[in-house]
C-alpha cells in the first residue's frame, strides 16, 4: 500500500535528515562503482532513465537546487521565487563523463552541500522560514530539507527498480512474489 | 510505469547478477551503520517492515534460500521440492542483535554465499537445471539466480520507500512531485 501522509508518526529532525543526506553519495559509490555497463546503462524503456542518468541529475540538484533554494529563502524570503529546476540538465553536463566521474563529483559537491548547510546554523525558527516555489507556492525550509531527503530516497528506490527491470523476464513463477518486478502495491 | 516483462530487453549473465550480488550487504553497510533508530525502526505502519527487520530478512535468505535451493537443485533436480521460507524467520533470530551485528553477520553470510556459488562452477547447462518450488511448481537455476538479484534490489527499494516514508507529511506541496511519498506510478 502507498505511505499515507497521516500515518507518518514522527516530525522532522534535522540532524536526523543530515544522517541521511551525508550517506546517499557514498551508498551510489558502494552500488554503482565498477558495475558493469549492461547495469550503469540499463532503463526502463523509451525516455526512462539509467543509473548513470540519476547520477547526473542528483550532481545538477547539488547545483541548482537545495542549497541555492535554502540560500534564496534564507536571504529573501518569498520575495524572489527560486530558479526554475532542469529536469534534464544533466543530459548536457554528463556528456562525455564516467560514470566513476561523476561519483566523484557528486561527493565532491554533496560534501560543500553539506558544509554550507552546517554553515547556515538553521534553528527552529529557521526551518519554519518561507520561500516562493515558481510553481508550488510557498514552502518551508523545513520541507525543502524533507525533500530533500525524500528525493535522495526516491531516486535510490528508481535505481533499484531500473536494475531489477534487467531481469523482469528472466525469474519465471517467481514474478508474482516480487513487487518490484510485479509493479504491485501490496 | 511498473515495467512490463515484455519491455526487459537482456538476458541474464551469471557474471553481471554476481556483480550486484556482492555489493548488496556493502550497500546496506553504508546506508545502515551507524543511523539513528528513528530511521532503522521506522515502518508504514501496522505489521510492515523497518530497515531493522529487513535486514534480519536478508540474512534468512543467506541461511535458508539461495545457495541451499541452489544445491538442492543442482543435487536432486524436481526429485526433491525446497524447504519453505519462513518470511517471519528473522523476528526470532534477529532477537537481542543491534543493526551492527545484522550488518557484520550478513557481510559474513553472503560472501560465504557468493563462494559457495563460486564452487560450483555453473556453466549455460546447469543455469538450465530445474528443481521444484513447494508452491510456484518448476523453476530454473537462472530463475533463481535473477530472483536472487531481484529480491536484493526490491528490499533496498523498500528500506528506501520505509525511510521516505517518515518525511510523508512533512513535504509540504513537493509531496507531488515524490512518486516515493505520493504512490504514484508515473
Amino acid at each position: 500500500m502507498p505511505p499515507s501522509a497521516s500515518a507518518a508518526p514522527l516530525s522532522f529532525s534535522l540532524a536526523e535528515a543530515r544522517a541521511l543526506l551525508e550517506r546517499t553519495s557514498a551508498i551510489l559509490d558502494t552500488w554503482l562503482r565498477g558495475l558493469p555497463d549492461a547495469w550503469l546503462h540499463a532503463n526502463e524503456g523509451g525516455e526512462t532513465w539509467s543509473p548513470y542518468d540519476v547520477l547526473g541529475h542528483y550532481i545538477h540538484g547539488e547545483k541548482a537546487d537545495w542549497i541555492p533554494r535554502l540560500r534564496r529563502m534564507l536571504e529573501h524570503g518569498t520575495a524572489v521565487p527560486f530558479d526554475k529546476f532542469d529536469r534534464f540538465a544533466q543530459v548536457r553536463d554528463s556528456e562525455g563523463k564516467s560514470a566513476a566521474d561523476l561519483l566523484d563529483e557528486l561527493a565532491r559537491r554533496r560534501g560543500e552541500s553539506l558544509a554550507a548547510l552546517d554553515g547556515f546554523g538553521l534553528d527552529e525558527t529557521a526551518l519554519d522560514r518561507r520561500g516562493l516555489h515558481p510553481e508550488l507556492g510557498e514552502v518551508t525550509v523545513r520541507e525543502l530539507l524533507a525533500c530533500w531527503v525524500a528525493h535522495d530516497l526516491d531516486h535510490l528506490m528508481q535505481i533499484a527498480r531500473v536494475l531489477a527491470h534487467r531481469h523482469a523476464g528472466e525469474v519465471g513463477p517467481w514474478r508474482a512474489y516480487l513487487r518490484i518486478i510485479s509493479g504491485s502495491p501490496g
